[in-house]
C-alpha cells in the first residue's frame, strides 16, 4: 500500500493516536505565557544535579516516565523510544535512556527533532512495527549557550535578533489504538540554506526551511492553509515568523490568520528573551503543555505542527559555513 | 498487521531489497585489507578541501550519489535519505544533504548509525511510506580525533586498547522491489553501560551492548547463531570482539565459528591501528565495499549485521560520566 503522497509527504493509513503528553520546564519558562500548563516546574536550572547537562537529561527522563505513567501502564508496554536533543552526541537522551532501559532510536534534527520523532514514530506505529512508542526531546538554556555560543560566565551581550534557548522537556506517547488526536500526515523536510551565518539570527536562517515545508505540505496534501485551525512552527521567534509569512505570501499562500510560532508562545515580552524562544523544548513544551490539551478538549481540531531546526555546529560556525536548516511537519487532527 | 516479534525485534512483511551500495575511503583504508573493494580511494585525508570536516562531508555526498547513479536512476527517484555521522550536530550529513536536496531524516547512533539507518529506512519502505530510500554514514580519522580526544597536532600517544577512526563513507539504496539481498528482520538496541569511562577503550565499552542485541535478536527471532553464514559487529576491534564472544558464551551462545567484527576487517596488523578500526565508516565500508558483494554473488546468503555505537561526548567524558553504548541489528538474506 503506497502511503506517499506528492513529493515529500506521507499519509498514515491508520492514523496513530497521541494518548498522552508530559511537560517539565525551568523557572523562567514557568513565569512565561504557558507556565501554568506544564506538569512540573523546576525551582532552578540545575535541580540539585552536578551539572546543567545532568539536569537536562533528568528532565527528559522525567517527561517520558510521566507521559507513560499518566496512562497507568508500565514502561515495558512502550515498544521503543525515539528521542533527541541539542547536546553533542545527544547525551541528554542517551543518559536518560540508559536509566529507562527501553529499545531506543536516536534522532537529530536540532529543534525540529520533536516533530521528526513524531513523524518517524508514527510511521513505526502505522507500519505495524510497534503498538505504543514514546517520543521526547529536551533543551536547556545553559547547556546550549555554552555549547553553541560563548561560555555562560562571559556574559556576552545578546543582539536583538538572538533567541533564548528554552529550559524544558516534552514528550508524547503515540499508539495504534486509543482515544486522542491522531497524526494523519507527515511531511519530511529538505535542507534549505540561504546563506545566513549568524547563530544569533536563527529565526531568519530557519524561515525559508519552514516556508518550504509548509508550502510542500499544502501542495502534497492538496490542502489550503484554512484547512487547519492553527499552523504552528517550532522556534522561529518574532523575526523568523514574520519572514515565514512573507515568504509564503510570495507564493500566494496566506497563513497570517491561523499561524503562530511556538517561539513566540513561551516568554512574555518583559522577560527579555529578545526575538523569542528557541531550542527543542520550544515546540515540545508548546505542544506537550498546551496544544495537545486544546486538541483533547476540542478547542482546536486540526493543526499543522512544523518543527524547525538550525543544523549548524560550533565547528561549522568557526569554519565560516552558513547554517543549513530543516523543517519537518505533522498534521494532527481529531 | 503486527510486525513486532519478541521484545525488541521487527520482522519486515515485504522484506526491502538492497539495490546498490557505494564506498569511498582514505589512503590508509585503501592500503588495508579491503582496499581493493572500495569504489574510490582518496589520495589524502583532505582531498583539496579547506578542512577535514568538508572532506568528510564530500565523501558522504559522493557515496550517496554514486550508489544512486549505479542504478541508472536520477536522485529525484530517491524518496528520502536517512543519514548521520559522528561530528557534532551531524554537520557532515547536513552539508552533504544541502547539496543533494532530497527530503532528509537525521539519525544518531554513533557508529551504529549505518545499521540504524537501514533498520528505520527499511521500516519506511516496508510500511509503504517510500519506494526507494538511500542511507549513508561517514567518519574521518582527523575530524573524530580532534573532536572526541585531543588536538591532532598534540600527537598524544595512543594506548594499545585505542582504535583508529576510519576515514571513509558508505551508502546503500533500499527499495520495495528489485533484485538483491533483502533486509528481513531488525532488532532495536537498548542502552547498555557497564561503567567504562575511557574513550580509548571503546571496544570493551560496546561489547556488552553488542552481546545484548545479538542475544535478544536470536531470542526474539527464535534463530540460533548457526542460522547465519556470518554475524558481523560494527567496530568492536580485537579486544571488544573477544569480550563479545565471552559474554555470549556465558549465555550458552557460541558465535566463535561464524563471527567477525568489521573493526578487525579494515586494517592490516602492521598498519599500527592498535585494537582495530572504529567509526561509522568501519561497518559502512565493510558492508558497502565487501559484505554486500558477498551477498550479491551468493558467497554468503544470510548475515546478521550489528552496528555498535559509543554514545559519549567530550563533555560527558570531562564530567567523568561512563560511556552509554548501543547496538542495532539487521538480518540480511538472499
Amino acid at each position: 500500500m503506497n502511503k506517499k503522497i506528492g513529493k515529500q509527504t506521507i499519509k498514515y493509513g491508520n492514523a496513530p493516536c497521541i494518548l498522552s503528553t508530559a511537560a517539565i520546564a525551568g523557572p523562567m519558562e514557568g513565569q512565561g505565557k504557558l507556565g501554568k500548563e506544564f506538569d512540573r516546574l523546576l525551582d532552578d536550572n540545575i535541580n540539585g544535579e552536578d551539572s546543567w547537562e545532568k539536569c537536562e537529561s533528568y528532565m527528559l527522563g522525567w517527561v517520558i516516565k510521566t507521559a507513560v505513567s499518566k496512562l497507568g501502564i508500565a514502561m515495558e508496554e512502550i515498544d521503543y523510544i525515539l528521542a533527541g536533543d541539542l547536546l553533542n552526541q545527544l547525551i541528554s537522551s542517551h543518559f536518560a535512556m540508559r536509566e529507562i532501559g527501553r529499545p531506543f532510536l536516536g534522532l537529530y534534527g536540532a529543534c525540529s527533532t520533536f516533530a521528526e520523532s513524531m513523524l518517524v514514530g508514527s510511521a513505526l506505529v502505522d507500519g505495524g512495527f510497534a503498538e505504543k512508542i514514546a517520543v521526547g526531546v529536551s533543551s536547556h538554556h545553559d547547556t546550549a549557550e555554552r555549547q553553541f555560543r560563548f561560555p555562560t560566565e562571559l556574559g556576552v551581550q545578546r543582539p536583538p535578533t538572538s533567541q533564548w534557548t528554552v529550559t524544558g522537556s516534552g514528550s508524547a506517547v503515540i499508539a495504534t489504538y486509543g482515544a486522542g488526536p491522531r497524526i494523519t500526515i507527515g511531511t519530511i523536510g529538505k535542507i534549505v540554506d540561504l546563506g545566513i551565518k549568524d547563530p544569533n539570527n536563527m529565526g531568519v536562517a530557519m524561515a525559508p526551511a519552514a516556508a518550504d515545508t509548509i508550502y510542500n505540505h499544502l501542495t502534497d496534501s492538496k490542502r489550503d492553509p484554512g484547512y487547519y485551525d492553527m499552523i504552528y512552527t517550532g522556534d522561529l521567534g518574532a523575526i523568523g515568523k514574520e519572514l515565514t509569512i512573507e515568504l509564503l505570501s510570495d507564493k500566494a499562500i496566506d497563513i497570517r490568520k491561523n499561524y503562530e510560532d511556538c517561539g513566540c508562545m513561551i516568554y512574555h515580552e518583559e522577560q527579555d528573551a529578545h526575538a523569542g524562544a528557541s531550542g527543542c523544548a520550544s515546540s515540545a513544551l508548546a505542544f506537550s503543555g498546551y496544544i495537545f490539551k486544546q486538541l483533547q478538549q476540542r478547542k482546536m481540531n486540526r493543526i499543522l505542527f512544523v518543527g524547525t531546526g538550525c543544523l549548524h555546529s560550533s565547528t561549522s560556525y568557526q569554519q565560516k559555513e552558513s547554517i543549513p536548516c530543516i523543517a519537518h511537519a505533522v498534521a494532527i487532527e481529531n
